[in-house]
């Protein structure tokens, strides 16, 4: 029998994004190289709301239901009914697919949904298949419900018309026996999209073999020019075993309000209920009424943060690129994922250092899978110090190689 | 193996608190007896923030906290570092024992706080006392994460001095092998505290078996005039043996806004904040700020506050106790749990036929333990409406008596 300690072993968090102020400074004093580079810090652990602001009106929103009450601050454990039926609608005209009233559950952040989302399909010895690289929590999820883990490998690097999926592995993981595939599109860390035939493939294997998918779409708003995106719930699986997650917390700089939704697959959203109201009963009442924000911003709004973003990342991709460093091209999302070189010092102690001598904050690779030297860099900054900040990585990068 | 719609079979929600708009209405029209009963409809399945509002200057310490921006809404997993540390300070004096600055996190709710720490403690087979009547959702945890539930009754209708904890059977449940003792002091649903004996006891028994003691003390700030209470994390147990969860959801009224903090044994407080980060990241950053006013209340608003909850009990007691229901009066909280006598009618049906017929919602008693024809009622509620639908239902109790 697993012991509680041995159970929470798997769920370390000392490296991951914003956890960095709980890390012991360790012995890295006899690591360093050369003296510190100045600079504007920069925390590409997570997006800068600072840089990128919240949506305009969400703290209205959020004041209004304040004055509102009762009413809105105890809601139905999957949320309060008007805001479920507006988002509704506007989530079945993003994904083009209907989306039905009672398959849909508000949660405490993105975060929240992919929780419960895998607490309610995974049980002790499930099998589930997990991209790698793909979002840290995934793998800890299937974990803690005592799932196991088949990865699937992305080739992100050879193609930036697709993510490059493993469907020989994927046929072969389905066949194995597996019973949900999670994944998130576009990818995180890497922005790949996976492209319209990725997703009709993984919709045919997984309605052959049964397999329960659960697709993380944190930031499928925020594409990139040319790039065509494919709901997969919109892919002709059977609507129960399809749950789409989606939250306003990256490109509309929400976090802070912590919200998300999963929609699909009814009967899973029912279970995810039964288990938020014992986990956190709902989202914070007067918080969800922000969702009165989403997918009505103001006309032109989203439209200029998108082309905010991809100049950032163009800039940068030029400073990674230019200091022979690889990096693919993200289409969608605020993720970079530059490829070091070798260095004499482990990944760990490099995100150490880029910290102590540079003021440079990152995600090692190696959160996201077990055999990545990248760093992942989240460019929802502001441009300027973004750019400085990354001539500073690969200033450090230069330093530090084998 | 459990399959994972059995799993979910024990997290059933209908009956809950907030969730009776998705019941089905049932069949219960040839139930009905008598003609409706006018007045204002009241909810008593929680307390209402119209009524008795939000604490003063909580909204503009939200408010300022959207105006600090990023450092606010992305802070540790566990909790704003300068917000723990106020707060540090602050439990400490009110619990009588000293409060570590790492053995504190800040939960989504006082749900958030207790579903973290039941899983930070509880692992499959292990061996869980649970009071009964408690917290419905205490079992429902138990069983979640494959715990074993141990019933340990309290007789609280003896004596108005203590709970009636019935500590033969706890050194029973103890002795058996249990690893966690979980409890809600005050309890809910029926108010009672626990006498200094009775912590003392259970301090005793706990360092005697080693179990790890879980003080659910949400309402342990709305105490009546005359009553004593006792911290069990004062009461000499190992620092690393208890876990205090407390919250401003309730006599504060800030349920909208989603906080609750667990404070205590700080290796399992390290769990929690683990699993915290694959369960909501944190409480939402911008809400955390709300802690601020917490224990800061304004000169006498909490003594108005308590005042006015005593004079509201008093008269729904004098009610219930005049129409010959038994009840227990409450020393701290705001529920009342009066019993009823036998009746024609389930006692399910009879919540449903009283939401029907006299616009007045109650939690089943039978949510709390498997035997209790009583009814909770959440008194923190319009006084004069409070009243009138305490009458109903007494008159509602007599149409359907066998």
């Amino acid at each position: 029998m697993l012991t509680i300690e041995k159970k929470f072993e798997a769920l370390a968090t000392e490296n991951a994004p914003g956890q960095e102020v709980r890390q012991a400074a360790g012995n890295i004093d006899n690591l360093v190289r050369g003296k510190p580079l100045t600079g504007t810090p920069v925390d590409f652990s997570h997006g800068d709301v600072d840089a990128f602001t919240p949506t305009p009106g969400s703290f209205e929103a959020f004041s209004d239901a304040v004055d509102t009450g009762g009413r809105q601050a105890y809601t139905e454990y999957r949320g309060a009914a008007d805001i479920r039926a507006d988002l509704a609608q506007k989530l079945a005209g993003f994904t083009g697919a209907p989306v039905a009233g009672d398959g849909m559950i508000l949660t405490a952040g993105t975060q929240g949904a992919l929780f419960l989302s895998v607490a309610a399909t995974v049980t002790t010895g499930d099998r589930v298949a997990i991209v790698q690289p793909d979002y840290f929590a995934n793998r800890k999820l299937v974990q803690f419900f005592g799932g196991e883990v088949v990865p699937v490998q992305i080739d992100y690097m050879k193609s930036e018309d697709n993510a490059g999926l493993n469907l020989d592995q994927l046929r072969d993981a389905f066949a194995s026996g597996v019973k949900v595939f999670l994944f998130s599109n576009p990818n995180n860390p890497t922005g790949a999209v996976y492209s319209a035939a990725e997703i009709a493939a993984i919709a045919k294997l997984a309605a052959e073999f049964d397999v329960m998918v659960i697709a993380d779409q944190l930031y499928s708003r925020l594409r990139y020019s040319g790039v065509t995106y494919t709901h997969i719930r919109a892919a002709g699986l059977p609507d129960n075993r399809v749950i789409t997650i989606m939250g306003p917390s990256k490109t509309e700089s929400l976090s802070g309000y912590r919200l998300g939704v999963a929609f699909g697959a009814s009967s899973a959203i029912d279970r995810m209920e039964k288990l938020q109201a014992i986990v956190t009963l709902r989202a914070a009442g007067y918080n969800q009424a922000v969702f009165k924000t989403w997918f009505s911003e103001p006309v032109g709004w989203m439209d200029h943060r998108i082309q905010q973003h991809q100049d950032i990342r163009d800039d940068l991709i030029k400073v990674f690129r230019g200091a022979g460093l690889r990096v693919r091209t993200p289409q969608a999302g605020s993720y970079l994922f530059p490829e070091l070189r070798p260095l004499d010092v482990s990944l760990n102690d490099f995100v150490r250092l880029l910290r102590l001598q540079a003021g440079v904050t990152v995600t090692p690779g190696s959160e996201f899978g077990p055999h990545w030297s990248s760093l992942r860099l989240n460019f929802s900054q502001d441009h300027a110090a973004a750019v400085a900040a990354s001539k500073r990585i690969v200033e450090m990068a230069g330093r530090y190689q084998r």
